[in-house]
């Protein structure tokens, strides 16, 4: 039975997690991977430290070099987050000629192009399961699924934070401050959460799954992003009435050969669609190809032991894949697929879309309002399929509530533009999506 | 680059999807796998029928030893369907060392038994991605998976007919038999949809992923089985006012160390529940384990290309398990977990498990009967949460829908016997579960 030694940078919590799977599991592991996997030396800060895992002697050390060039070691197991040590760690690794298992989302949004670039050049791999959604075994479904089929497009829940505060929202009628609160107080949100609810988290994310599922680098400012700051507490229990619920959902889809688009916002999904039934902090990605048709991947999106699970998994993919070649040979010799330069991405992500949308324009309740904004909506081919106004409680301006049948982008933003230009609006307009008829 | 020789037995449809697949993906499964894949021979009955797909001069034999007995080829694909000359096949192919990949569950359900016993011998795998829920990469997941976490539940819907039928009966308000016609028109249920709707093919699915969830053999005997015959549109109407959707469940749970507990029957769930996005002919299998906690695979349950991708993920997995041994080495030496006698099952399935019921009696509208029903749950120890009481249209009996307290088994299956014992019962009682409180 042969060997391959690991090198693990941090013992975090993550850390920690993998230790303990590869040792409870080793056994399995091993008949699984056909080969032990060891671990043979682990970088920390600081040896003494209290721990969450018990480690023998020596196993630690302070001195990277004494992980990194470790000519034995094949695999380098990336868990100190951040994105400057761990950069130059990962390139020194790279360097070394290690393939590298990373769960730091943050150091692949910032560095992945280079990273990416220079591991393809070593012919060295670097996987990134922990990275996204850790418990949801997605990563390793398309990338294994993709040898023989193609990815059209993907959907997914890949926020918890934004999943969980739209979600308590709709459950129990929390405006969106006290679940954003409840959200902290739970530990799934991070005292600033404008990364997480102003959607630019899922849009790393959604880089990351297009990198997987379509084989090209996107460019993230080429992502429509819009978060779920807006969204109330009214508009979710309209769109409960109206027999919808709201996620915040990733999209990315190919237009063509070689033009995806990518975008983030919520939408109006019906309540029983199969990602409606996705609650909490949980996420899911609903995968649609040539073969497989559709298919939905869920879990947990997070957590110490599910990004433990996904970080092992890539370990035993590398491990298999370092067996399956002869010694000498060089792993990536003829992956062409890999040389993926950025991809063009359709110019305006959100142009060419036709949505329904869910609007709520908030106006003084004055005579003649409701007139205005329907000559406006007229104006601009909007028409309406559903409209309903009442008033917030102990409020003396009115809500209109309308539900436009399927319009362009243009043409919905430009009437909302004009709407919003009138005196007579006294709140931002809420405007949401629905899902596509196709979906 | 090195070649892994596969022989295919039978072109249906399902074999001329894996040989389209193996064609139009040939690159990339080769980048994936580190090995050409090289289909050498196909065994087929008849040289000159029409075929799905093209195949080059000398590819196709009638013969079946030399497929077989080709001592080039190292995996047979098993596709010809059928219990009798697929087992004679299969055994040939291990006892000459080869591994096999098959989509057969009828032969593993009724030979499985004696074909995982023999794979063991000869230190040869026997992978069956194709037979489960086709379109799921579930069994890859649970495999995968299981190497570094311990699943303690699983609970599926796996026959795609059944939900079907319930998914129309509920959406559209159609009768059983009315929903089951629609199901056969759209080439889901078979002219004997029995297998189906009555659960045994729910119980042979059942069977195969405890196999790989546990690791354990389970005798099919020994799964409670309760197929969706006797649900009628009424009971589908009443559960979705009280905010519910029924589905057919197929369930296996860790009831101990090496006690399993395989049922399968129909479940009321919260509409808002993961499952009850499960429309049409989909499956979904949502897994409890350990370190992932709750994860779930959805896709569609069967069809030539969705099954077709799940035997190609079996021979790239069985490729890239040859990849990883030495020439000269056993694959299975040191397997010990694959020693899996029959597990040992909880004595009755259903013994000591407790659930809310939705329960409906129909009487004939007589004075007294109220008393009577509500006397005899009393009796039982059947507390009562719910009742009401209505009439079929144009019918002179009554319907009494009671949704119980959580009670035991025993105290619910006595009491519905005592009440169906009297003579005011004009039509069977229908007795559903609701999914228990952990769910």
């Amino acid at each position: 039975m042969r060997s391959i030694k690991i090198g693990v940078l941090g013992l975090g919590n993550v850390g920690a997690g993998v230790l303990r799977i590869l040792r409870e599991h080793a056994q399995t592991l091993e008949q699984r991977v056909s080969a032990r996997i060891e671990v043979k030396r682990v970088l920390v800060r600081d040896l003494s430290s209290r721990r969450e895992i018990e480690t023998p002697e020596g196993l630690l050390t302070t001195d990277a070099s004494a992980v990194l060039q470790d000519p034995e070691i094949a695999v380098i197991v990336e868990l100190i987050g951040g994105t400057t040590a761990a950069k130059e760690m990962v390139e020194q690794a790279l360097s070394a000629g290690k393939h590298v298992v990373t769960a730091n989302k943050a150091l692949l949004a910032e560095h992945g192009e280079e990273l990416f670039q220079r591991a393809q050049e070593v012919g060295c791999e670097l996987l990134f399961e922990g990275a996204v959604a850790g418990g949801i075994p997605v990563l390793r479904a398309i990338r294994h699924g993709l040898a023989s089929d193609r990815v059209q497009r993907i959907c997914g829940i890949v926020n918890g934070t934004s999943n969980y505060v739209l979600d308590k929202m709709t459950r129990e009628g929390l405006g969106y401050a006290e679940a954003v609160s409840k959200a902290q107080a739970a530990g799934y949100a991070e005292a600033d959460p404008s990364l997480d609810v102003g959607g630019v988290d899922a849009a790393h994310k959604l880089a990351l799954l297009a990198l997987l599922s379509f084989g090209k680098r996107v460019a993230l400012d080429s992502i429509f992003v819009e978060g779920i700051e807006s969204v109330r507490d009214y508009d979710l229990a309209v769109a409960k009435d109206l027999g919808y619920v709201v996620r915040s959902l990733a999209i990315a889809s190919r237009e063509a050969e070689d033009a995806l688009r990518l975008r983030v916002h919520p939408v109006l999904l019906p309540r029983d669609h199969v990602l409606a039934g996705v609650h909490g902090a949980y996420n899911a990605v609903l995968v649609e190809s040539e073969a497989l048709g559709r298919s939905m991947y869920y879990g947990q999106g997070a957590g110490m032991m599910p990004t433990g699970v996904a970080v092992t998994s890539d370990i035993m993919d590398v491990a298999r894949t370092i067996l399956a070649h002869r010694a000498g040979e060089t792993i990536k010799e003829d992956d062409a697929s890999q040389v993926s330069p950025l991809a063009s991405v359709v110019g305006s992500p959100m142009d060419s879309l036709e949505h329904a949308n869910y609007v709520c324009v908030h106006v003084a309740h004055v005579s003649g309002v409701l007139g205005r904004v329907a000559t406006i909506l007229g104006a601009h081919g909007v028409s309406i399929a559903k409209m309903r106004q009442d008033h917030p409680e102990g409020a003396s301006h009115a809500r209109l509530v309308i539900v436009t049948e399927v319009v362009s982008e243009a043409a919905m933003a430009a009437a909302i533009a004009e709407i919003e230009r009138g005196d007579d609006c006294v709140e931002p307009t809420v405007r949401i999506r629905f899902m596509e008829s196709e979906d």
